[in-house]
């Protein structure tokens, strides 16, 4: 019965040891494992299963806005990657080289992709000519390889799996506007689907993505109080397509730059869905991204006519729409309650003969735990209300967190103090200056520039919370995932 | 006005080129182009757009068979890829090797994977222990990279897009039923929603994937008379899992093998849609694989009325669950005619003012130009059917096609007659032998064996067409892509 303990033994605490208690549920979920080849993942069933619905649902909303998706080669050939000197000096140190194809060796090596922007660039000096080939909005879901030091299951790895959009426009104007559309697409499914509240806006010049003029983010607030960068939307100006010499002809045959921005979303964020809302039983997956929403166990399955009236159930809601699975297995109920809690399943129904005698079932909330004695008639109408409910309850639970970890510092005490305590996200005035920054990390252990907070404006005579310089900006300060 | 000429400029014959022809319409339908990086294409929009349909087709077939999907990483370290020694000598000579990671030369070379088998094989053996870890059914939709020497669209690329299923089983018959079932389903993907018609059944030893014991594959005739290898289907035994030590104990506790497959489907299918349905008017697709099934397209869009009750039909058309674009563009109706050939879009709908008048519109056939009247009270339901008659009537077409390019041949002399003015399938009586197989491609100028012909048997005292000897199967032979 070794196997059968798996699921009914407790994993850590998630308040005692935060570290401990993810590693936990990832293995125990059976979300992805190391791989043997080093700094790498296997993304198993359960794990790919959340990312395939989580590409389902931002693919759509990609495409609502116009999103063309396209795949461009894995890898960059030195010379290109070198064209835009910022981002060369960002990637260099973390790309992996390949120098031998086939039984030749390469003149001139070439590095996986860590992002595409140099090859998406490339491909449009050679194909853009005039206004009309404008604008070019396209997206590519891959991998990238980044090569890492360290591994953490869905955190960080030498490769991982996203999105990366790249567009070209043939103004600055449109091009900021599509910054901002994107930034409101991954608030959307942040927010919307996947039941997560965050803080977002632009990120200060030391924290940019390189090689950008703009970069804007989405960062959300881990039950441990660190702070997570779940998607970010970049604003190029013209310097990167001008390094590539993109140009078109417009209606006068007058030859210009064209402005160009990139945005992107990795596997990264199924380290959120876990880290926001997990507990000390598992995963809980709010309903719109769980891959099985509900699970049908029944009870005293030996009984005549349980097993059959449990199937029946689940035949039923597949046909309203739901996704659904059978437990049928010879386990324990109390096994089978396990492990439907550890997967992160948002419901399960309980049917047995008493239930059938009384023609319901028990609906159970994987959130809340809460038992809801539905009647037969009807569970197909009244199990979308209840999921729905766990979607909203699900949110607003993260939303109170995130809220009551949100706090204003005067002084570098106070900061010192509040940041060290309860971590979150600890609002301070700013002069804009790196130095600063690097200061305030530094005498706080820890604790760098999240975004600007751009509902919060200085006033003249405000001042820089470490150097007490006029300040420029409130920003979130907290620490980094 | 050079743009709007591309379209209705002629594109080679088909007939009179059959490869410039098949340049020319990947080329001006946009699907992919050449790559900067040597060996490797650029997936456009109205490529990419047309593996989507087929990746979202085929993974549901896959589904409903209980396929699982996950992520493996594309890194394979040296001494994994080493471990089956016909895969190695197979794939060795044409992987692209990672030798350096960072600013750091690596201590063990990895490949970027050709094809994952060990990479799966590796991660089972550290984690399948018991007869409770079984099956695994398990696929991944990525990209491989094979260091060709040649480049074609689609048909030949050194990186291309595919997906890789990998499975084992506690049994022979399991894994070999698995095998079978794997190329039903890809079969029934290309009849039915690829409207391609085929021979299929098992390769020579010759013609096998490196490791397998059994290859299945699916040949499709293209209308130069080439075949085309469309999707194949590995029976492994338990030899490559035994290389990598996957055992289980079963109920009794009793160490056993495992018995393995794998199969594929690549972009290369891409290649088969436009060389069996294609035209000298460009792309032709499916309704069931189109991105888009209609082009709404307005006439003197001018005139007060026409484009507000197109639009309005778009909108109906959208509603009713078909995948519809208007073409309200400035272009003349005879350009929008050629884009929306040259795109393949199964059906244009024309309206104009007469139309209007009439309740009516004129929704024109790509496969065969024929116009149908329909009122426009019942567009939803009749485009629906006249959607239904071109998948059907290409399927049959191509099927024709096929049935007449399947000829047999008793001597060398009516194989070498019948290969070299037709091309097409020949079927033909042979001993087993890999030299036999060596001197006949030699002889004919290229004939491969494609498949095992499994109707056909063959009778004691029947002769391998070329040694004479006692024929073991009757196969097809081929100019193969």
């Amino acid at each position: 019965m070794a196997k059968e303990k798996k699921f009914v033994q407790a994993i850590t605490s998630r308040d005692e040891d935060f570290a401990q208690w993810y590693t936990d549920v990832v293995r125990e979920a059976k979300l992805c494992d190391y791989s043997s080849v080093k700094g790498c993942l296997n993304y198993l069933p359960n794990g790919y299963a959340i990312w395939e619905k989580i590409q389902a649902d931002l693919d759509k909303r990609f495409k609502e806005t116009g999103v063309e998706n396209v795949y461009l080669p894995m890898l960059i050939p030195e010379n290109l990657l070198q064209k835009e000197s910022d981002h060369i000096e960002g990637f260099a140190p973390e790309v992996a080289w390949v120098t031998k194809g086939g039984l030749e060796t390469l003149q001139e090596p070439m590095c996986i992709r860590p992002t595409s922007e140099t090859l998406f660039c490339d491909l449009w000096a050679r194909t853009v000519q005039s206004y009309r080939d404008l604008p070019k909005v396209w997206n590519q879901w891959c991998s990238v390889l980044r090569w890492e030091k360290t591994t953490r299951p869905f955190l960080r790895s030498r490769e991982f799996l996203w999105q990366e959009g790249h567009t070209i426009h043939a103004t600055y104007e449109e091009a900021e506007q599509r910054t901002l559309t994107m930034l409101r697409v991954y608030q959307e499914l942040i927010r919307d689907s996947l039941a997560i509240p965050f803080v977002s806006g632009p990120k200060t010049e030391s924290e940019k993505f390189a090689g950008a003029q703009d970069t804007y983010t989405v960062e959300a607030l881990m039950h441990d109080g660190k702070a997570l960068q779940s998607a970010t939307s970049h604003f190029f100006g013209n310097a990167f397509p001008d390094a590539f010499d993109i140009k078109y002809l417009d209606k006068n045959n007058e030859l210009h730059s064209v402005y160009e921005t990139s945005w992107g979303l990795s596997t990264r964020i199924i380290g959120a869905l876990i880290m926001v809302h997990g507990d000390d039983s598992g995963l809980v997956l709010p309903p719109r991204i769980a891959p099985v929403q509900t699970r049908v166990i029944p009870i005293a399955q030996h009984k005549e006519g349980v097993l059959e009236k449990a199937n029946e159930l689940t035949e039923r809601l597949k046909k309203a729409g739901y996704s659904v699975k059978i437990d049928d297995s010879e386990k324990s109920p109390g096994w089978k309650f396990s492990e439907q809690e550890m997967l992160g399943i948002p419901t399960r129904i309980e049917i047995g003969p008493k239930d059938i005698e009384q023609n319901q079932v028990v609906v159970v909330r994987r959130d809340t735990r809460e038992k809801i004695v539905v009647s037969l008639d009807e569970i197909e109408t009244k199990l979308g209300e209840i999921l729905e409910t766990i979607q909203k309850d699900m949110y607003d639970r993260a939303k109170a967190f995130l809220d009551s970890h949100i706090d204003f510092a005067e002084t570098m005490d106070e900061m010192n103090e509040k940041f060290n305590t309860k971590r979150g996200f600890i609002k301070a005035k700013w002069c804009g200056s790196a130095e600063c920054e690097d200061e305030i990390k530094a005498a706080t252990g820890g604790a760098t520039t999240r975004c600007i907070c751009k509902e919060d404006q200085v006033k003249d005579g405000d001042t820089c919370i470490f150097c007490g310089k006029q300040a420029k900006h409130v920003v979130y300060f907290g620490k980094a995932y």
